[in-house]
């Protein structure tokens, strides 16, 4: 046992030694019983090599708990108790989703997810990972994507830090440019025991998602994706289970995980529907705090409004609309929308990965208007080919300065996220969730996107004042627009990317 | 007998006096029947005021004819003959539909329409006109949207030089910005005789079609609209009968005439699809030449597919995506689709009116590549609130600048005109509507749009020689980008606006 005392939403984690002999990831299986006052709670632990087994668990609650963790490899059970104290000040907890189109932290802080993509960061060097957790920081994203398994693709083409599995990839050295997506699954020259995980490729992942809690990022875990050379992609059900099983054991007591079944699961031509629903089936049974959950598509979505699925993670179904139908989706699915892909700020040769920071920040706002949560990214090619996008290192764009300034704007958003409503055939309107808050506090957030109005007309009502400010969403910048009642004008520099914001004066009511 | 020799497609006019007593415009009709070699059409003719009739003729043939002319007020024939002599260099015929997709000259000329819209431009004062037939003829716009009746809206509340009936008008004075919109059809205070048409009217707006004729302009004429305050929007079937027959016997003989039954038919909520189809009967017994016929929507299209309709007259569907959808429309109407109103590029408070030029012309190749022709409009704010959209005069934007450019794109593409084929999932791309031509030319005409890649690969066969071009849309240059073969890399500037052309080198064909 590593600490008698955890915080409330920590990690209260039982070690124990075993047997090593034989294949301890499938011979052997390890269970904890933790029980407190309000939840009484059986995980699965997990082989962490050196003859280490390992069990995790996350408290929902603060006081006294008992643990009782027994392993098949011997009669013993260990057992204890230990304290959880209150969660220290920036600790509110796991994302949960808030009433139906937003996310709260446990402990009821409202939480607006503004993340980013970078595949792969975690199998650079220690020195881009320190890069990649500072830029992050630096950007204020608050979720972050990535992948538990190496990735194969166009600059994507060096060795892994570590592989999941035990045993020796194909040599990278044959690959070009031009033939690397004729390696695909289990290329020759793989030589992977998938019956056999490597400790090492989770503990490190493992210190990535610790080192994101810390700056208070979420990591929304892709936990499959296609682009693979190494066989990852097409394992058979059992090698697919132990994988997630483990994953499962390893990563739920962090507070910060989300799951993520695959990134553009439509492509992992190997694995049907019924895999997914599978896989699905297997988180609800291993992660007892339902960490939220979502699948990615490429082309078509996965139906979203399947039960288990807690938000709608969208890539872009066009080259030119995506963000526009965040309402639209809310309706069809009735949960949240967060836009994890919605192209790629950059320059590369592939359209999903050379919009402007201006595209990629308008993006954004009509997204988080119509009461969704777009994510970032960025491919800019360089000497070194190091691109955000699956290395993460340093920012060179121009959208990421810009993103929070707008999560400064959602906070301030009464209550507790946005909804989109028409006012006019050419207003994109944000109104807070809550129709009663909406109502009392008059609150709208207009977005005029790519268009320039030298001014607009309001008229809400002819008793209320409003307060008026306008948002310069480029420049950051909050203007006092004045105080006016009936019908009123805001004029406006005639310039793209500008907000306006109107809510009632408090007191002036009549 | 205003001439003895007329050339072909130009006009022969037989002028008659006659009664002016009662009501010329319901009393009387005069017809003429003009006789050549190749043809035999009878029109009718219209009363032109101060006792005067006419009728005009545009022979479609060189060579001798006959003319003879009747009216109700007399029992005497009119009879005679004159030589139509070929047409003058500049003149081409009216505009037909080319093959199934484009359009092209009488006289088999292609004709790629890159036109813009003036609504009331003929409303203005001489100097205005004569400003808007320079800026047109600069912008090498060649076609040009307007209205016959004039225009009540936003910006479009002074009196216009003359209405088209006999009658006194409203007091404009009582209008002001807050008002104006309740001011809609009849409104009170307007005293017209819809059953006395205001020759003078009709005859200024000839000379402005003959002004257009004379600078290579087609007149896509938009013979009703619903942006009225006068009630020549909600006239009785029997005025607009009359208006119709006057507007087709005065105006069908000019060969740079397109009818466009009107703009956003959709929103003269006085007028069925029986009304339309009504017109669009009046068209085809009236005009014998065939001129262009379309009709324009607001909100929901009217049936393209409908036999009397000879392309598409197309607005914006969507804040965001128009000219994109393009090539979605050729295939649903499976005619040329002209997209009238993208949107204007400008500053007003209105969301259809504040594009920047960027967009504007974005939205121009969008729908030029996807093998359509997009108009230009522009509504800009200034002090005399003189816009484009309606009055004409200056341009002062950035977009119309580089429509000629196009415009010289357009016509060096081997055959007439461009259809859309899609090579890659994030490639636009035209390629010769004639699939032998584009077979034997290999001419493809990529566009990225807002996209900006640092470059492209190219790979169209192993045995070809191709050439390639960058072209920077908005810079307007063509840069020579080599001969190449196989497999090939084209660099690009990383800038948004930017075209690849490809052909195949004439002779290292194997």
């Amino acid at each position: 046992m590593r600490q008698a005392v955890a915080e409330r939403w920590g990690v209260m984690e039982v070690a124990l030694p075993g047997q090593s002999a034989g294949n301890p990831f499938t011979d052997h299986t390890v269970q904890g019983r933790f029980t407190g006052a309000r939840e009484d709670v059986t995980v699965s632990g997990f082989y962490d090599g050196d003859g280490c087994y390992r069990v995790r668990f996350m408290p929902s609650y603060a006081g006294t708990y008992h643990y009782a963790v027994s392993a098949s490899f011997s009669d013993t059970v260990q057992e204890g108790d230990f304290q959880v104290i209150e969660a220290s000040p920036d600790n509110h907890g796991p994302v949960r989703v808030s009433g139906q189109y937003h996310f709260a932290y446990a402990d009821g802080t409202p939480f607006y997810p503004l993340g980013t993509t970078c595949y792969v960061w975690t199998q650079q060097s220690d020195e881009r990972i320190r890069q990649t957790l500072a830029s992050v920081k630096k950007a204020r994203f608050n979720k972050i994507r990535f992948c538990i398994l190496p990735k194969h693709y166009d600059y994507n083409l060096g060795e892994p830090r570590t592989y999941p599995f035990e045993g020796t990839p194909m040599d990278s050295g044959v690959l070009t440019k031009e033939n690397f997506w004729q390696y695909n699954g289990g290329a020759p020259g793989n030589r992977f025991d998938f019956t056999r995980l490597n400790p090492a490729h989770f503990q490190h992942i493992e210190k990535c998602i610790l080192a994101l809690q810390s700056i208070g990022v979420e990591a929304d875990l892709i936990v499959m994706h296609p682009y693979d050379r190494w066989g990852f992609s097409c394992m058979d059900r059992a090698a697919d289970d132990l994988y997630w099983r483990y994953v499962l054991a390893r990563f739920s007591a962090y507070r910060n995980v989300w799951w993520s079944l695959a990134n553009e699961y439509d492509l992992m031509k190997a694995k049907t529907e019924a895999d997914w629903e599978h896989y699905a089936d297997l988180i609800q049974e291993n992660d007892p705090y339902r960490h939220l959950r979502s699948i990615h598509n490429c082309g078509p979505f996965y139906d979203h409004a399947r039960p288990w699925i807690t938000h709608c993670s969208i890539q872009r179904q066009d080259l030119y609309r995506t963000a526009e139908n965040t309402n639209l989706w809310r309706e069809q699915y009735q949960k949240p929308v967060v836009l994890d892909e919605i192209a790629y700020e950059g320059d590369i040769q592939h359209g999903w990965g050379n919009i402007s920071g201006e595209e990629m920040l308008r993006r954004f706002w009509e997204g988080a208007v119509r009461g969704g949560y777009p994510g970032h990214g960025e491919t800019y090619l360089n000497d070194r080919e190091v691109l955000w996008w699956s290395h993460g290192g340093m920012l060179r764009g121009e959208s990421w300065k810009r993103i929070g300034f707008l999560l400064d704007i959602l906070r301030s958003v009464p209550g507790n996220g946005l909804r989109y409503i028409q006012p006019e055939w050419d207003s994109v309107c944000g109104v807070p969730e809550d129709e009663k808050i909406a109502e009392q506090t008059g609150y709208r957030l207009y977005y005029y996107s790519f268009m320039r109005p030298s001014f607009r007309v309001f008229h809400l009502d002819d008793t209320n004042v409003y307060h008026a400010d306008v948002i310069d969403t480029w420049n950051m910048t909050v203007t006092d627009a004045g105080d006016h009642q009936g019908a009123f004008r805001v004029a406006l520099p005639a310039r793209p990317y500008m907000a306006v914001r109107i809510h009632k004066i408090n007191g002036k009511n009549p």
